[in-house]
């Protein structure tokens, strides 16, 4: 074996390197090695963000039953069973993360315990919800910008549609600072929103606090009765602050060791926030007498009670609040196709997801997230309400999915015997004493998610969630159909079966020609040159041509017969692919090989005025066993010309008419 | 030269021969031989379709000077205006059919008499004039259609769309029954039309006539002055009612012996019913009180008055009239695809467009036409008076040319002697005693169109027409640019230049590899059976592969050195090409044989799961010469499987977990 290296050209200017830089070489593939201070920032974003929208969410629901106090203050319990909910899902995950050190996500803790039909249905869900995450993240992000200045009201899925654009740009180059830069965004609506919640506690305890005015409240119809049905309803729509908990479990590997240690107690300083700034914000809700609204957000309604309309703090809040839900958005461009990418290299997707493109970054995967998030903002009017229903049960399934994982796992380590060790798939799994108890929190968690998730699939339904039902199979059956073809087609290329052995046969050339010219000659010189049997064949599609060129062969050639094949019917296709089957029969142990010429030209214009034949032999010769297809290219320069002055006289009548 | 009869295999079921019926043998390309009342029918549509919208177009212009029956009523001496211009074109165009018995489009008369530039304004002019017929002929058909059923209104362009996409598929189809087939709808129009004239004329005369009511008359902003200028303005938009008469003059080889003669009888007919029944709506119109509307057409409102709202007269005459301006659109399908052969056979326009589809038709021109009707009937919203001011500059400036073109042929004539014939480039020119006055009729012919054409461009130069003056000659210049490629093509492949000694030269096998498998044998069976020296080539992407593939291949292949060209930014295409191109150095007098393998599966969607790279290949040797590329397919069957156990137990986890 040689190796020989490859000469590096300079590359040339290119409107590909401006807009995502020079390409990476793959040995810079590096791992981050983040601490705490920036591990929460990377990963919280998608986790804290949704505190934007969850009380929000819960409001819009239990406003159906009317907007009377008393029926908006069922946010408040509410509030607090989600945050227990998140307690006990934060202490499941904190086991992952410990049992997982190299990334326990949901698809390879289900992979590495459920088997592959479980990993591929919780893959499926996540992968809708990284798609949802940008819509509804981006969609929410429009609406708190719209808040503060309504003139953009008009023009949501305009600007939101614009942002998954420049997200999309950005992602194609690769983050590879996003550390540092994910820092700034996330600690700026960390630093504004306590700012905001302190303020305003304390302006309630010290009885200043003023209740909003000037909403325009959303439009509910006929009063529902307030049934428990509705609650749950309102219950689901505010898990959706559980959404980005799972971050820090796919991410482990990115922190400092010790890598679990410094990720679990990442994960508690999160869901402590998180459950801090959402009772928060809830509570002051309800003082403030903040609406629903489709026209403001409560985080806008809340920031111009507590600091008063159009004033500095006011736009922060705002902004912190925008900005954290673009972070949010971007972490799925981090998400979705890493995943992609895993199921892809399993064989359930198209293998193409697992190609990185010149900056490193896995170009498919970015370009298909976009697309689908874009839909969905054009398809549901960039309203964040309308994409809710949709949302979080995609989530909710990978949590039951992930949890029931590590139940199983821990089963099997409660059989081991003290101090012994068996390898799993990912890693290896010793005796632990404290098993019962672990499997008791791990299985609490994925009934709780479990209950969850039946709660959205059931209240939300006929609100958009029967979609997200029906499509998660689809993509699980769609998944297994790929994950066949590949097995079938490795099956087809397998050595074993297929035998090995190099065998020669005879080659007989058969020359493809279209007229007789200086590309003709190109052609024969190679067909001579290969030194096997070989003739010509022409597609007689015109029969005063065919016979011109017969004439032109027998005159300028002069040597191997020319076939004239007609086509009453002038196709190309079919005459050939009849001849080619005749000659197969009738030399049954030969490898025909079947030459044709193709004119090249320098632009993609030209290209366009010629036929471009080449395309349709090959879809012609397709299926045919023992028949390869040789391309002779021919150049055709723009400016070579005998005389120049044909060139300059071109226009003028007299040169052309005499032609 | 051998000739070897195709077996030509029973088709199968598809969806093309559905749509578009069996294919058509070269041979049965017929020739009509229609008389005249056929001839009438199938050539006049055009022309006569035009008086459904240009009394309208007239008044649509005079009410911008008010609506005072003073102001209407000029509609009247402008359409006698109108119909002198088309008894003056009449007569010079009947003396272009007896000069060109084959065929005297206005294309043909300028390259036989003025050369190619004008040749290519000409033809220029009328393909531009062609896509707007189909549009504004359509655009008129559904405004009459919403006329009678005014709840389609808001569904204009969506139904023009639909009857271009109808209407192409039946051309693409072809119409070879078109003569009897075009004769009903024209003498169901002619009958209809006729009828309501001669009731409405009779209701005239016997004082019973009443006036329109309840019209919705169009906003015309302030009033102007009345002023000459705005008079041109509509007498220009009037002028669209010539549109069309040109069409016999192209068709002349369809009629019967003598054709010359049954073509210019057919036009006589053609002008005469074309000024009775354009003058009879100009004057019924101006007596009901007809007003120019966007939600009603001349034509309903004449019929309303007439028959009654309702009655089945009514629909009869709206019927008819959609009917003939379908028609009329349908003789662009014809027209347009021809023309732009004939551009294509001379080299001005991409060759494709001469190619006959399976049915005969040239398929190319087919979809152009309808591509770009369809555009600017979006683009103007399906409004025939925002499409008129683009209309039919292109036809008279064709008038213009072709006439003109027979001022040069007359003079020519002129010059021989009594007895003497000359060749010109389509007909022969003999002498003719009545020359000069045949020569005056056609100047004068050529003047006139000129002067309204002129007229045309000066007073709709802001509404539109300098989209059209800009328009043709880009049109033209890139006819020219095409020519001049096609040109330096034939000079770049000419065989004097050139020469064209057949020389063999030594050839190096090279096979790039990607893998070691089934179909690496198949490929490496290929270039051993090539009996050239020969190694492969593997362009490692993946360092760790890289290692794998050479392992396997000494194990497997075991023959041939395996070259591993590293690629560190991961591209295929780079690497390739530096390699190549130091080979070329390394040996220059040898072609380089680059053989690949190709995956062929058996759909398109399983053919996307896998990364094609053969055409990664082809664009990375692009002008390389002496490089020729073979192609080795694989077939990959879908259903070979070894044991079908396989196939069945696929979706279950435990046979997917042991993979």
């Amino acid at each position: 074996m040689n190796t020989t290296p490859t000469q590096t050209k300079p590359f040339r200017f290119s409107l590909s390197q401006l807009l995502f830089g020079k390409p990476i070489a793959t040995r810079d593939l590096e791992h981050q090695n983040v601490n705490r201070i920036v591990g929460l920032a990377v990963f919280a974003s998608d986790a804290l963000s949704s505190t934007a929208y969850a009380t929000e969410e819960i409001l819009f629901i239990l406003a159906l039953a009317g907007t009377s106090s008393a029926v908006l203050g069922i946010s408040i319990p509410l509030s607090i069973a989600i945050a227990v909910l998140l307690t006990i899902v934060t202490i499941s995950y904190r086991q992952t993360i410990y049992a997982y050190p190299n990334g326990g996500g949901a698809y390879i803790v289900a992979r590495d315990n459920l088997g592959e039909v479980a990993a591929q249905i919780a893959g499926a869900a996540l992968l809708t919800d990284y798609i949802l995450t940008v819509a509804v993240s981006i969609s929410s992000g429009v609406a708190q910008i719209a808040s503060a200045f309504p003139v953009l009201l008009p023009f949501r899925v305009e600007i939101a549609l614009l942002v998954i654009l420049i997200m999309t740009l950005v992602n194609l180059r690769g983050v590879k600072e996003s550390g540092t830069i994910f820092a700034i965004p996330t600690y700026f609506f960390l630093i504004t929103m306590l700012l905001t919640l302190l303020v305003g506690l304390y302006r309630y305890f010290a009885g200043t606090l003023g209740v909003v005015t000037g909403v325009e409240m959303v439009e509910t119809g006929t009063v529902q009765a307030l049934t428990l049905f509705l609650i749950l309803r309102a219950f689901s729509s505010g898990s959706a602050a559980l959404t980005g908990i799972e971050a820090i479990s796919n991410g482990i590997t990115a922190f400092k060791e010790p890598r679990s240690h410094n990720a679990a107690v990442t994960l508690q300083w999160m869901s402590g926030i998180l459950i801090t700034i959402f009772l928060s914000i809830t509570f002051l809700a309800h003082q403030i007498h903040a609406v629903p609204s489709e026209a403001e957000t409560i985080i806008s309604q809340l920031g111009r009670v507590i600091f008063g309309n159009g004033s500095i703090l006011y736009l922060a809040i705002v902004a912190g609040t925008a900005l954290i839900l673009l972070m949010a958005a971007n972490t799925s461009y981090a998400d979705f196709p890493r995943l992609a990418a895993l199921h892809a290299g399993d064989g359930f997707l198209p293998r193409q997801l697992t190609f990185r493109g010149g900056r490193l970054v896995f170009n498919w995967g970015v370009v298909t997230l976009a697309t689908m998030a874009s839909l969905l903002v054009i398809v549901m009017n960039a309203r964040t309400t309308a994409l809710i229903p949709l949302y979080a049960i995609g989530v909710f399934l990978s949590f039951t999915i992930s949890q029931t994982g590590m139940v199983v796992r821990l089963r099997k380590i409660g059989r081991l015997k003290p101090g012994e060790k068996i390898q799993g798939l990912e890693t290896v799994m010793a005796y632990d004493p404290r098993w019962r108890l672990k499997m008791v929190i791990s299985g609490l968690g994925a009934v709780c998610t479990g209950i969850v998730m039946l709660i959205f699939a059931v209240t939300k339904f006929t609100s958009g969630a029967w979609f997200v039902i029906l499509l998660i199979p689809v993509l699980v059956l769609a998944f297994f159909r790929v994950h066949h073809h590949y097995k079938a087609v490795a099956r087809n290329l397998s050595l074993e079966k297929n035998g090995h052995d190099i065998t020669t046969h005879p080659v007989q050339t058969v020359v493809l020609v279209d007229g007789v010219h200086a590309g003709t000659v190109d052609l024969v010189n190679f067909a001579k040159s290969l030194k096997h049997p070989w003739h010509a064949v022409h597609i007689g599609i015109n029969p005063e041509k065919a016979s011109k060129v017969s004439a032109l062969w027998d005159a300028v050639i002069g040597e191997g017969e020319l076939v004239v094949v007609p086509s009453p019917y002038r196709q190309l296709n079919r005459p050939i692919r009849t001849y080619i089957e005749n000659l197969l029969l009738e030399n049954p142990d030969t490898i025909v090989h079947v030459v044709v010429g193709h004119l090249a030209m320098e632009t993609a214009w030209e290209q366009a005025l010629h036929q471009n034949s080449v395309l349709i032999f090959n879809l012609a010769l397709n299926g045919l066993e023992r028949v390869v297809l040789t391309i002779v290219p021919h150049q055709i320069h723009r400016h070579q010309t005998e005389e120049g002055v044909v060139d300059r006289n071109v226009f003028t009548p007299a040169d052309l008419r005499s032609n």
